[in-house]
């Protein structure tokens, strides 16, 4: 017994910890993505978590700001946690003139929202980012989007579309639609929530932003009638000869996403089950540098958000045999005076390079090592007891067929070996 | 050109960007460290960036909390910035009391203290650690100490010693001395400084803080006289078994460690080249997890710094042909015409598993192309022109050796092929 005055154990609200049965799937799933964006010749990158404010405002628009978690360091220094990765590392292009263009990164780091929690959405949070900067090509486009395929399809997933469309397309639609042009972002803000909301609500929304009610019609007929333009038919044939299934993409005139950034091409995944928002989501953001630089510089990316990715693989149950543990055997103590005898074995097994744990207590009694072993999932257990030290033998337990067989010390490594 | 107010792009003191090349070796560290942590069977854990400001409080010391980065969130909640994975991590412990004992986890994340910036000590900085929960046994001390010392060996290090002390042995020093038991963790906070600090600056520091000149004498001269007591034998005789070569490790009595929650073995590790202060710190910290449950349980860990490790790996040079990427070759764009028999070959290497960049600009000139590829350290540039595609051939430049030949298409594969 201890203290006198009891902390409670808690997270903050929509702040999680990962256990280790969750996060072994978060690690794989990032791995997965890491080989793909490495494969595609994409180079890692991180930039801090703290930034000065004035690099996050002004980038992501009104709706956005108000959930930035900004505070004053100890230095009184204005400062915020990272919103997303796609500024920062814009911040990054401008402050490091000399990175060889084009420039193509990846970024999987946590970012911060104080949005309000609910199913899929968290206030702590990881984005897997992929980004091309210092060419406006299409198949800089194309290549996002194949990769987009790429991960999803290796990680298991089945049913999905990367939904395609552009900002130009959106705004032409403003325009014929005879919306102001300093309301364009505004009112995409609020078409980008059409897949969350009602037809009516959105109208709603639009009417109160001083829209009025022949302009709304206006944008809804005009969202019908439009198609791609010529730079997103040519980021359609770089898919095809990326090889790309048309199953996997569509232009879909009503996607908006929500950040102001964007300036080109705008593309974002849905899973067709279960219900959990967009998986992915980016596009072409041509003007972000040069709102450090002064000169712009053509870039575009994606964000693949990791916490849903894995949120689909656990509901869908995709990963099934996933192992708990990469360790092969348990060797367990018998006794003290037996030490010796299973440290032999151990250092054995070690020195073989199989992954291996020793129980770390000489006292604990037998049942509760195997039940340790049988908890962590680890395959067999290893007795050496008095009979087995005497001859050079031990036993090995099978703990999932739960059966055990006494064998030479010398025939060990091949029983457990990977 | 853009706009009209430009921002300065800029990074907080003390934190830092990762660009790949430096990124590169932190991940390859992290790697090395994961592999050994899971393979004596340690577990993956992830807590949040921000917790309640009482779960930090009170755990640390008061020099420590001076450096926390504490502000109250959108919702007026007091929060603050993880300062260590120890604290967060016996948080957990106490949240989940039905995760089965031992508990051997690892984690690897950031962490921020407001430190002055200066070689070697940054305001957001990596720690990865192993902790074992659950258990007083000194094998867990020693399994400890075990996998510091083959992380360490397996990055390359040659020569770095594992210092080993116990709190036990400090606060008897400080009976001896006459310290008041109220005075005994400020005193060793003091002297944990001694390697960075002169013996003089130490003792006024200890004066400082009112201990009379005659017990400051005593601790310096009981330091010297200190003894391993019977659980450092025992961690010691731990250690033989687990085959540690004793050239790895030491007693010493001046060893203090500054965090406040430690009550038995101390540890931490100094490399011999570059002088760049402890490279790992950890101990055993049995009365931690009571501060949430109001029950002790016994804990003991480390952590390895990874900004030092890489650190220590760069100046030494440790890895001096780490390659600069995966990718094997990129493959060229002659002209728009040509493009589709370039993407032909691009898939072929695709399909067959081999990391490749097509070059993502069709306009651009060949000697541009081939200055990407070598920038990035691609070995090899595929180039299919019109007198190429007419016979089906390629031309494969190895732009290390600056040679090149023109061969079959049906044999670039295993030219390139890893």
């Amino acid at each position: 017994m201890s203290s006198s005055k009891q902390i409670e154990p808690r997270t903050l609200p929509g702040f999680r910890d990962f256990l280790p049965e969750t996060l072994r799937v978060r690690k794989k799933v990032i791995q997965i993505f890491s080989e793909i964006f490495e494969k595609y010749g994409f180079e890692p990158l991180e930039t801090p978590t703290l930034e000065f404010q004035d690099i996050l405002l002004g980038k992501y628009g009104e709706e956005a700001e108000k959930l930035m978690y900004l505070f004053k360091d100890n230095g009184g220094r204005d400062v915020g946690l990272r919103y997303d990765l796609t500024v920062p590392t814009a911040r990054v292009i401008a402050q490091y003139p000399n990175l060889p263009k084009p420039f193509k990164r990846y970024q999987i780091q946590p970012t911060w929202r104080a949005e309000k929690p609910q199913k899929g959405r968290y206030r702590e949070f990881t984005q897997c980012d992929i980004d091309t900067f210092g060419t406006g090509s299409p198949f800089a486009d194309a290549e996002i989007i194949a990769i987009i395929q790429e991960c999803f399809s290796k990680v298991g997933f089945k049913e999905f579309t990367i939904r395609i469309n552009s900002r130009q397309v959106l705004f032409e639609t403003m325009e014929t639609a005879g919306v102001p042009e300093e309301k364009y972002l505004t009112a995409i803000q609020s078409i980008d929530k059409l897949d969350k909301k009602s037809t009516d609500d959105v109208q709603k929304e639009l009417s109160e932003k001083g829209l009025p009610s022949k302009t709304i019609t206006n944008i809804f007929s005009s969202l019908k009638s439009s198609r791609p333009n010529d730079n997103l038919k040519a980021i359609f044939a770089a898919l095809k000869q990326f090889g790309i299934p048309e199953d996997f993409y569509k232009f879909d005139p009503v996607l908006s996403r929500g950040l102001d950034y964007y300036t080109g091409a705008i593309f974002e995944t849905l899973v067709t089950e279960p219900k959990i928002g967009s998986i992915s989501g980016g596009g072409r953001y041509d003007k972000l540098i040069g709102q450090f630089t002064g000169v712009d510089l053509p870039a575009v990316g994606t964000t693949i958000g990791l916490d849903r990715t894995v949120d689909v693989i656990t509901e869908l149950n995709l990963w099934p045999d996933a192992p708990k543990t990469t360790v092969k055997a348990l060797i367990t103590i018998f006794s003290s005076v037996l030490l010796e005898k299973s440290f032999k074995i151990y250092s054995l097994c070690r020195q073989n390079n199989i992954p291996i744990e020793i129980y770390l207590d000489p006292e604990a009694k037998l049942d509760k090592q195997l039940k340790y072993a049988d908890q962590k999932g680890i395959p067999f257990a290893v007795i050496i007891g008095p009979d087995e030290a005497a001859k050079n033998l031990v036993t090995v337990k099978n703990l999932r067929l739960k059966e055990q067989k006494t064998i030479p010390e010398a025939e060990l490594l091949d029983q457990i070996r990977p």
